[in-house]
């Protein structure tokens, strides 16, 4: 590896993790690889041999966000059984948010930021993010109303993340509700 | 005002407004005093005239945004004689995007990221630009229809702006009608 010193791929994915805790925390205004290197307590010099440079830093903690991200949404979507089962998953992970969705929202805020202005963050977001929200959303419905229960879902949080109040239960049943209807009626026509 | 210069408000509002573009165009990670001194053509001290410092700037191009932000949306539905006006108002909103939205997206999204650990900027995302568009919805939609549709709307925006393709206006129909449609019966069953 590079200045022949052992490479150590743990410590790398440490320095990730510590990087991508520090974005969702002090966001990316206030990342430097100087800041991750004390909360790793490493050297900065030891976070430079494993990257590049700050973007190649940042870059690479997103990568591990979209890996982890909605973990529980995608799995547990796999898991239902039925369609019904399904509805229940994305009622429960909308009402019900824990401290680690709450950090992801963060991160993920961030990473739309990026974004926003750089093409490989807005890939990460539409070819990952996206792509796995949706492809789990597909095994139970069809593509346009995956999209919009994705869409919906999204809303749901962020405007959750604004308020102190939970959200209404029964407002997030009725939408979801509502959705599928919709599309299923609209199936039933085109059928 | 401070050390007997004249305040111009005139000057104050365009140093706002320059702030704000920067922030859309550029993201809060590279935002300084110094740019957007560059960008409007005057001196970095004759900011600092007008803003205490980086984060008054901030908020204050922050606040500008939120007083224009989605003027056409909440505008376009008090100006809505009918119901069915106003969701073609909202399918109209989602699916022709102009290039000042996506702008304003931007804007958006950098506020968001700041409202994740300022709570001030958080009040601005929650009192104002929430506030505001709730407001407008209610006007024709009941208040959890309104939150629904709220989300729903935030989260086609979010999709759309990170894919080339527009959205598919079908979907978009289908998906407000579904929404308006489930908290309608709802209404009906618990009339």
């Amino acid at each position: 590896m590079r200045k022949g010193i052992p490479n150590d791929p743990g410590r790398r994915d440490r320095l990730r993790a510590v990087a991508l805790e520090f974005i969702a925390e002090r966001g990316l205004r206030r990342f430097t690889v100087r800041g991750v290197a004390e909360r790793a307590g490493v050297s900065p010099g030891s976070i430079t041999y494993y990257f590049t440079d700050t973007d190649e830093l940042i870059m690479s903690a997103f990568e591990l966000l979209t890996e982890h991200a909605e973990p529980n949404f995608n799995v547990r979507l796999r898991a239902a059984g039925t369609r019904d089962e399904a509805i229940e998953v994305l009622i429960d992970y909308v009402i019900d948010p824990d401290d680690a969705s709450q950090q992801e929202v963060r991160a993920v805020r961030e990473l739309y930021s990026l974004g926003s202005r750089d093409p490989k963050a807005a890939a990460l977001v539409r070819d990952r993010l996206e792509a796995n929200a949706r492809t789990a959303l597909m095994l139970h419905f069809t593509e346009p109303c995956a999209h919009a229960l994705d869409a919906l879902i999204e809303g749901l949080w962020t405007q959750r993340s604004w308020n102190d109040e939970p959200l209404d239960p029964g407002m997030v049943r009725t939408a979801i509700h509502g959705l599928v209807t919709a599309f299923d009626s609209l199936e039933g026509t085109s059928a």
